[in-house]
This record gives C-alpha cells, structure tokens and sequence, in this order.
C-alpha cells in the first residue's frame, strides 16, 4: 500500500518555512507499514492542485493532502475537493460542533467566517480535529482509493495523523501489523558499527528490516518488524535485540527514544538523580535541549554557560593557576569546571564542556574542533577528548552535545 | 521565470532527513526574482526521476536538481541524466582536479569509485563544486530550458546556489534586478502592524512588493523591489524605508538580520559591549543562540541557567526572602536575576528570564504562558511581564527568548 503526499501552501513554496509536515508525515506512514512515492510541494492555487491530485490519485492508492484549509480567501483546498469530487457544501454537524467548542474555550464570538469552517463537502467523511477549527475531510474516491486533506499547522496534522488518519488508513488497506524499536548507538562511526554487526544482521529473520539513521555523533539504529502475527513479531524483535547486546552492546547507549537528551531526561527522572551544566563550547545547547523536554526541573538543577576564563573562575570555582597552566580547554579545567558546577548546584551529576567549535580560534597544538569534555558524578570524574574534522560551528557544537550527552547516560547506567 | 525543484533521495522520502534544502533554494531563487512552481520530493528510482524531469521541464524553465550524485550504487541521478539528454559519461578535467584537490586537503588516497566522481555526461557543463567531491552539472535543454543537478549537502548545495547556479540562472534568462530589504518588527501583532502601516503600503511604488514573515513574537518584513534599473530601485527602497520610520518605528527593531539573536549579535559586537545571560524559563536558549553565532566569545560572557529557586541565590545572588514574598516568577525576582548576573560577570548588560512555559505547572494567579523578563545596564533595569495565550512549551520559549532579546537590542540602541 503506498502513500503520496501534497502539502499545499505558498508559504512552502517561497521557503517561508521549512516545510516539516512532509518529513513528521512519511515517519509515521512508514512506522505504520505504508509506502511513501512521492511529496508534492505547490501554490494555493487551483490548477496546481486539481493536477496534482489527478496525477498522484493515479499513482498511489492514498493521497493525503495539508494546507489550504484557513478561513481566508487564500484558502482554496476545500473548494477545489469539493469540485474534483462532483459535491456541493453543507454544513457539518461535528465540524460545527467542534468549532464552537473551541470558540468557547477562547472566550471569542463565533463569527460567520469561522462558522463558515464547519461547511465540508456532503460526500467526505469528518474526522474531528480536537484541536483546531479546520475539518479533516476523508474522501472515499474510485477503485477503494483514498484522499484526506488535513490543516497545514504542524501540531493539528501530528495529532489528526496519529488519532484518526493512520488508524484509518490500516482499517481500510488491511496493512500489516508493524513493530518498531529504535537503539541509539554511539561511540563508534556508521561503517564501523556496521562492519561490527554484519553477521548478526545477515542472520535476522526475514520480517525485521534494518535501516542506519545518522545524526550529529551518533547512530539511530530502527529495527522494523511486519507481518501479520503481532505477537511473532514483537518475539522476532525482542530475539534480535537480545543477540545484539553480547556483539555491540558497548556501543548502545539506550533504547526507545529519538534523542540522547530525551534519553538522558528519562533516566534522569526514573533514578530521581539531579544534574547540572557547565557549558563553554557547546553555549548552553545542552541546557536548552534538557529544558525543551516538559518535566526538566525535576532534575535539572541548572547550568553555567561559561564562555569566558573569568566566568570559569567566578562561577565555576576553575583554579586562576590551572587556566593559566593548561588553558581553557584542557583535561585539568575540563575537570575542574565539572567538579565546580556539581559541588555549587549540589546535584547528583554534572556535564562539562570546554573546546573550539571554530570556524576560527585554533592553534597548531589545539586546532578547530579540539573538545574536552568531562562527566562528574559524587564520587568520580571522568574526562574525555575528542577531536572533530570539520571546521563547521553548529556541527561540532552537535557532536559535542551528543557525545557529552552519551558520557552522561553511560556514567548513570554504570 | 519560473522554476521547478526535484529533491532526490531515500532518505527524504521516509522522512529521516527533513528537507530543508527546498526551502533554502526557494529563498534564494525568489531573492533573485524567479518564481517557484513546484518542489517535487522522489526517492532514488529512475523511472521517478525520468517522469517528475520530464514533467517539470514541460511546465517551466529550469528545474533545479539536488541529490544522487554519491559514489556508491544507490545515487543514479547522473546516470539517469545522462540518458535523458542522450549523452555518454567522460571523465571531466575540472571535476577531476577538484576531486583530486579535495581529497589531498583531507590526506586520503585516491580510490577508483572516488575517481568516478568525475565522470560527467559529455553534454553538460560543470560549474565547479569548490566545497566537495560530486559535480554541479548544468544542461542546456530545448527551447532555451535548463536542467542543473547539484548534490544533495546541504551546505555544498548552498554554496552552489549562491556562487554558480542562481547568477548563471539570472545570465541566461536575463532575469531582472532584485533588491530585497529586511526589517525586524517586534512588540506588535502582525494585524495591528498590518493596519497602523496600511496608507504606507497602498503608497508603495509598483516597483516594490511587501512581504510578511511571521515568527514566534516577531515580524519579518521584506520589501523587494524589481525592475531593470539597479539604482532606481536602491533608492526606492531607501525612500520606502525612510517613510516608515515615522509612523512605525518604534516597533522595528532592526534591519538586514535574519533573527533577532543575530541582530543583538551585531549591534554587541559594533558597540564593543559585554553581555551576560541569567535564563530559567528559557533554559539556556539565549545562550545557546547567540554562541551558535561565529564570534560570540568577544561580546558573550556567559551565563546561568538558574532553573532551581537554590541556583538562582547561589549563583545570581537572588534573595532567599524576594523568592520566599514574590515566588521565582515575579518582578522582583528577574530584576535580581539581571542585576546579579551583571554584577558577578562583570558585563555591560544582562538579560534574564523567569516563567511557566508549560504545558504543566501553572496555577491560578500564574497560569502556564506568565513570564517575566528584565534587561539590566550598568545603570538601569527594565522588566516587562508577559502573557503568552498558549501552553505549548517550545512555543512559549521561543517567545520569551525573542522578547528578550528585542528588549536588549532596545536598551542598547538607546
């Protein structure tokens, strides 16, 4: 069963945005089992949309459709469905309903133009928008095909894909049932990870595929399981994973989540252990990644971004005598900002940083993309250096969080 | 003009990359005055290649092409090219320095696949790919058409843009002058802005196009002038500006910046001021966005992320009895919070912040979206309380940081 998907929006098509609908789209489509052929970006504007539809309808047994589906006159998505599928509007019971529900709670007078996002064309279906005024329309269209059209505004897709939409689409194409389990692995680059596990993914079972999803520093790795019998393939899952550990488990730095700061942030809270920051090349991106995830001040007690060596001394407690010594990105002041931020926010763990993001700012003996980064639990520091290729800023902060990230989850875990 | 954009790659297609290459070369073409229809995403297949290029090139006058153009057997895009304008690979003498270039820069031997890099269809003309290994490839098709195929890197695409593709694409098609000018408007709804400045607009000469770019509690306006005189249209935009300083310029906060962190960048760094940061709700963002900037270290002195009521005294100074009568988010609070980083990092200014963003943690007097912020000089602080309608966290600090960083750029223009 395969899928194409249309986000229409001039604001897409002028780089307004950046258009993250089709990408957050095709992840759950394909966790969920389905295909995805292509993703068509164009206009607010009729033709483009009439042939586009046309052409990937013919294609695909699904299109879903976001965008163009506000109350103002740019909005033309509605009209044209309606058009291309032979009906006329009448105003939908639920859609209306849903509508003066959320006026309500906003405390605004509903006004006709609003009451006007209840009007859905008589042959689609509603799937109620818990949280936006837009209806999304599923259209039953020749040969058991599909169209839906959704609102563009992330949020209201996300949860209407994974509430009504994807649900739908498995009920009505029958598709398989599909397990996923995603490992973070980290500490050891892809071909060699690869290299490591060949023999072990030569030997899993024909319903699990493999796919390697890099990132910053570290590896996502996405076993996906599918087939028709649930239970077989969560025993084919938990097998594989299993006879991984003995080969690589060295490198697995958790299970189950999309991120290390996600990861860290669970372990964090299910240990009830706190921790602090002090971030000198990375510039608080690990405290601002903590914090972005609801439910950070139950741990994290707070951070010290320390950019310049008085900071370090002031704030931190590093020596006078060690940055002179050693210089600002070193083992010794690596060390000692850890230990200093730990002792003054008194928490359980704390993550430091201190290196050359670049572009500019090497030296011979401490080029671009030189990091020292050190992990200080109550009883015992632990440094590292790292050494990046590249001399590209935001990469190597990158890298830099997520390797110092991994220190964090392995100094937890042991 | 107008232009098609086919972005080529697996890994787009399910999602694992999202694709912000589409929107950079949206940016950059509509700044240089050509239209974009469509942007196309399509897996490595050939026969999708074939039938989204030939579509693409029936329904405008360049298609521009990113991606499979790898060494290893999934990247088909040149092949696929190649066939299309029924040509045959030779090796290219520029693309072969530039390979054998790259590779002595990063002191790794030439291997045969690497080599094959500079294989290039016989028809098309290289323009030269300064930053990496695969070749830009520019093909002159029917009917003055062009097809340029680029890899898929983000910044080597980018670079490609700017210095090869988009002044070749303006050459050959004698595309018209385009100046664009950006301001930064912030303390203002985009309606109401939209309103005070409407006679302005209607009075803008034909040569000039306004645009509105909303983000998180801010405004970017962009006017773009076109025509064919360079200085004409300089010295309409010069005068549109001049126009709308008396009747708006309270709220613009700026000009020629993209962010509003890289704004407060620039005016620090002209003014040889010092800043320090003291973030709770916003958990490290600031700094985080302003140490994303190449050269922060010579204006950024650090900062606290105090998101414990502990680190707020211990390392901002913040009374135990100010947090004891007022609470962590109130007045009194984030004025301490700013005064005290000042003083103890010793900088000109200081910005603090202090809030619920949520979506949990709210209570009745201080629901989720209450934030305070204080910008403090050596001899003034200024707090402003903010009342953010949403619960959506990211959202939620997203808008504080922009406003914080608004009333820093304020205090320092004054």
């Amino acid at each position: 069963m395969n899928v194409s998907i249309i986000n229409i929006g001039d604001e897409l098509l002028i780089g307004q945005v950046v258009n993250s609908n089709a990408s957050t789209m095709s992840r759950m489509l394909i966790a969920a089992g389905m295909d995805v052929k292509e993703v068509a970006v164009i206009g607010d504007d009729g033709d483009a949309i009439r042939n586009t539809l046309c052409r990937c309808l013919a294609a695909t047994d699904a299109v879903l459709i976001t965008g163009g589906l506000g109350p103002t006159k740019d909005d033309i998505t509605k009209t044209i469905l309606c058009n291309f599928f032979h009906s006329h509007l009448v105003e939908n019971q639920t859609a209306l309903e849903n509508v003066k529900r959320l006026f309500a709670i906003r405390g605004f007078e509903l006004t006709p133009v609003n009451r006007a996002q209840a009007l859905v064309p008589e042959c689609c279906q509603v799937l109620n928008n818990d949280l936006g005024t837009a209806p999304c329309m599923w259209f039953d269209a020749d040969n058991g095909k599909v169209v839906v059209s959704m609102p563009g505004v992330p949020f209201e897709m996300e949860w209407l894909m994974q509430n009504r939409v994807v649900p739908q689409l498995q009920e009505h194409f029958h598709t398989d049932h599909i397990i996923n389990k995603n490992l973070l692995v980290q500490g050891i680059g892809e071909s060699f990870f690869s290299d490591l596990v060949e023999p072990w993914e030569l030997a899993l079972p024909k319903c699990i595929r493999l796919a390697y999803l890099p990132q910053a520093g570290m590896l996502k790795l996405r076993l996906t399981a599918r087939g028709n019998d649930r239970q077989a393939l969560q025993n084919a899952i938990d097998k594989a994973v299993e006879q991984l550990y003995p080969i690589a488990g060295q490198y697995i730095a958790g299970e189950d989540c999309e991120t290390l700061a996600e990861l860290a942030h669970k372990l964090l809270t299910s240990k009830g252990k706190t921790l602090a920051t002090a971030e000198s090349c990375t510039g608080g991106t690990i405290a601002s990644q903590l914090t972005a995830l609801a439910g950070a001040s139950r741990y994290f007690r707070g951070g010290v971004v320390a950019y310049s060596n008085e900071v370090k001394e002031c704030a931190l407690g590093v020596q006078h005598s060690t940055l002179e010594q050693y210089g600002a990105v070193s083992e010794q002041t690596v060390r000692e900002m850890a230990e200093g931020v730990r002792e003054r926010f008194d928490s359980d763990y704390a993550i430091a940083t201190t290196g050359i993001a670049g572009p500019d700012g090497g030296t011979p003996t401490k080029p671009v993309g030189t990091v020292w980064i050190a992990v200080a639990s109550r009883t015992h520091t632990e440094a590292a250096l790292l050494n990046f290729p590249g001399r590209r800023r935001q990469q190597n902060i990158e890298r830099s969080v997520n390797q110092a990230l991994a220190m964090l989850i392995k100094a937890i875990a042991n």
